[in-house]
């Protein structure tokens, strides 16, 4: 399934609560789009937060948002996630 | 250790090769800086990418770029791992 990262440039009053309820609200909602919000990292001070997200389309993933709490992203990329190698020396 | 999430906006030429050469590069490096690079994600299509980093404080990992590769990051964000709750109802 495709994967995307979202970025929220500035939530006002963010706080890791509130971004922790909005999050649970997207796993309630999630299941009848097909959408898996896999993790998510944010910033109290900036309002920023990016989540990882496999969802079947970006409209999916989108509709998620705005169902469970509205906050809609400023960007959403189609990402691959990287191949960690080993070190050739460490 | 602080975590971060950096930000590159546009790579030109990006290519999935290319973008895990640079990241084997800051492997390479960063352990003389205490810093771990432990995940990224990117889009060949627009150039972007974004890095998962715990540092001792933003200049170790700028540094760890610098001197693996030369591609600095447009953002370097402090966050915060979001707490992954279980859904009150799936």
């Amino acid at each position: 399934m495709p994967l995307f990262m979202d970025a929220h440039d500035k939530i006002d009053g963010l706080t890791a609560e509130a971004v922790a309820g909005a999050h649970a609200k997207d796993l309630e909602v999630q299941g009848q789009y097909g959408v898996d919000y896999k993790q998510y990292w944010f910033d109290e001070a900036s309002g920023k937060v990016f989540c990882l997200v496999e969802a079947p389309d970006a409209g999916a993933a989108i509709a998620v948002h705005r169902e469970a709490h509205g906050l809609l992203a400023d960007q959403l990329i189609p990402v691959q996630e990287g191949v960690i190698a080993t070190p050739s020396h460490a």
